[in-house]
């Protein structure tokens, strides 16, 4: 199921170093980070069911809206990426939710900013609808920051105590 | 755009009265109630651009399914209702976020008795693909007691400064 | 910190053999579990950093209402457990939201019937204020739900595979 | 209740306007607003009752915190504003659902940046514990955001039909 929903991200136009690389620019002032570190923790969220299920969903409406196997007016909204539909951010945020609220507020920071690919996704260049792969590509970055600040404060910890 | 968000809802068998019965079951025991009362909030909550986006696309991956325009493995998940998939309580939960936690409680009880309309949705009859549309009708349910719960505090607060 | 927390819970009247006999009875028409099994994952949820904050937040505000270190109108609210306070649930919402949607429908429906301890909890004897303390029980226990519902599940699918 | 819950923020050093100020920053470059409009949204957002009870209640972690009356470790932990406790985001999330998914992305861009008054809250000055405040203030503040959105695009809305 994740090698699926990895190639699924691949065949959108993103790769897994792409999101690392949000991860790694986001953390490297905070964190001991390296590029590996942060590819590891990118596939690790993807492992979770609930952000596999996110994902492929995500991406079936981009791709259903692409083929106009949507009615009107949702099609409009989606072609569109208009900003106050909403269902992105939520789909985005069943994501963040599960890596509690530092994953919920680098999300919001990371959809701000647009770094790395994200300003490419943006541009929904050559009739590709990215209006749902761009946050979720946001919300598994986020996520992978929030594993990441966690797993170190645990190492810290524990060598506290040694 | 309340209208046709009015008439997808019924075409796909679920009538404004349908979800009206469910929040009137829910709350003739707290509340003095009736189906007048609890059709005028539905309707007020079907108003609500968050609400309409959440329904529309919900509605679409229902058909989707049914079309078998989605992917597998997803196309099976929905087909199927799988428990554990989780994206249809997701869009759900948009809903009711909007509503405060009253909502939020009485969805996770309602998403579990699965009163009136619920329990045929629940049967996916006639290769109808429900699996959002349920949770969907639940979410309108559960945020119109919500509101109904807060308009009647209001009230009885506004009474006692009399 | 777990010990500290599992003593905090212990201290306001609630074991963890009561908060497993709510998974228990939810699960044991679903799942083949034993009491041994709910036991441990309600362990397991209590070992998360973010259920552990949610908990001793939640039982500090109970504890310093019962002292009436708050002021009003908020210490009112408090003391009278209002349902439509909210923050309780918002709480509880916290951690259900790391593990899933199951988790989040559970909640609605524990909160809603008060098994077991919780309708204890609920008569707020003694001049003990409980309001945060069963939403938060409620939510540890919908939480272990969840994380059992999906371990039985990946269970079978790696049976499925041999 | 409003003007209580006003009374509040401004004894713990924010006052409307300062909040005011990080809503028109935010959303000058996109919208025709006004530091009188922005006044006006920041004053609703005010007026909804899960957002006086989220804010009434960090309020009052906050000075049990000072005041020495919680129990450590979570003493310590609020004392220190510690960036893994999340807590004092959730209650903001609480504020921002409510609005909706725009809410929720300018939440966490806003948490990053602390425009304003947030970046004189986050030095905590006088002994004064601001871990709850900071994030209801940026939670107001971007709950104000959305409307705003909201309510000019329903004006061109309406504007087109005529």
């Amino acid at each position: 199921m994740k090698k699926h929903v990895i190639d699924m991200i691949e065949k959108r136009g993103v790769s897994l170093t792409d999101i690392a690389e949000i991860v790694y620019e986001l953390q490297k002032g905070y964190l001991p980070v390296t590029m590996d570190i942060c590819l590891d923790v990118v596939d690790s969220v993807l492992e979770k069911r609930e952000v596999q299920n996110a994902v492929l969903t995500g991406i079936a409406l981009d791709i259903a809206a692409e083929k106009r196997e949507i009615e009107e007016p949702l099609l409009s909204i989606l072609l569109a990426d208009e900003p106050l539909y909403g269902v992105d951010e939520i789909l985005a945020l069943s994501i963040t939710n599960i890596y509690g609220s530092i994953a919920f507020t680098n999300f919001g920071y990371i959809d701000k900013l647009k770094p790395g690919v994200l300003s490419r996704l943006n541009r929904h260049k050559n009739e590709q609808c990215n209006t749902f792969l761009d946050d979720l590509v946001a919300a598994v970055a986020s996520a992978a920051c929030s594993k990441l600040a966690h797993s170190f404060e645990k190492k810290e910890r524990t060598q506290d105590i040694d």
